[in-house]
């Protein structure tokens, strides 16, 4: 599995869609997968840490790393900066171990072009008005800003077909176990497993 | 979801690979995927029964339905035909449910032209040595016949690169899950989600 290059697995939701959650399960169940921590410029918020949540930056920082293109994709969401350091993504892959990014649908878009193999999964809540309680549920915004992340969601679920795997969010276990399955299924696509299986060809060549 | 177009699995491995065992254990663990049992005009053997594993009919009966076009694919293997009946995985697939077609190379290659759509899964073998040993223990066949099937598993499993996904049978709980991986995955794509994720964006247009 040495050469093997590892899989590139993009996650995307509307805020609120239970997105985290599922994250955390999926990589608490299975092996060889690592979080790719994003940079954002937005504030910490309580119980967030520097390096573990996101790496939080300042704008100027941003901007000067944007112009450097050491970004893999970034967006700006609420007048907030987010973005993927491209090196810390490139040498994860190459070491052939599988990197998950937690981004927005831009973030997405940008991802799907520059790395064609990337696998992109969308998260959808299971309605319009169960995410409207979740976000007042979680009590992290002014009700104006849940307007606002209510009519942008409006816009990304639209986006849904753009992605290779679409997971309803209405039953946790049932979606844990769909993002399980991608990563697995994803994993033995001829093309990832071409090493391993070039080895196994060799020992039927003498039987031609 | 009533309108949903099942999904057609087709799972294809060289004669050995322990494709059976998988296969029961799948339609096992998952619901919604029927098996489309093949028509052959090969013997039955010890144990096997007409419309269980088989239907078993004779070579004129096989050469009138596949002059009607009866048949989705067809192959000829060591001598014997072996072919799908299209209007059964049809009927199946237009009331919304999966179906699981376990068929030969060859046959994988003319569901691939004639239905796009169809998820091709190739069972490989660890190795020729575990494979050659795997026959010679099941005891079925001459040492001639082990030795054509050899020859022939030699070139099928150069096909891998052909299929969507590559489960390599050297563990079988792994293999197991790995299947199940492949039908959970695939029945989230968006085209075969479309339906019920309409009926959740509607909710969401409200919103603009």
């Amino acid at each position: 599995m040495s050469n093997r290059r590892g899989l590139l697995l993009v996650v995307s939701a509307p805020s609120g869609g239970g997105k985290s959650t599922l994250i955390a399960r999926l990589l608490k169940q299975i092996d060889g997968i690592s979080f790719s921590i994003s940079y954002t410029t937005r504030k910490p918020r309580p119980g967030e840490m520097h390096g573990r949540e996101y790496f939080f930056i300042s704008e100027e920082d941003f901007h000067l790393m944007r112009k450097r293109e050491e970004f893999l994709e970034w967006a700006q969401v609420y007048g907030n900066y987010y973005a993927t350091h491209r090196n810390t993504v490139e040498t994860i892959l190459a070491r052939g171990e599988d990197v998950l990014l937690d981004i927005d649908v831009q973030g997405a878009r940008q991802v799907r072009r520059l790395m064609p193999d990337a696998v992109l999964v969308f998260i959808l809540p299971p309605s319009f008005d169960i995410l409207a309680s979740r976000l007042r549920q979680r009590a992290l915004d002014a009700e104006e800003t849940i307007r606002q992340r209510l009519k942008a969601a409006s816009e990304e679920v639209k986006a849904y077909a753009e992605f290779d795997y679409c997971i309803i969010n209405d039953d946790l276990e049932r979606a844990v176990q769909e993002l399980v399955s991608v990563t697995m299924a994803e994993r033995i696509r001829p093309r990832r497993l071409r090493n391993t299986v070039d080895a196994i060809l060799s020992g039927f060549r003498s039987c031609e």
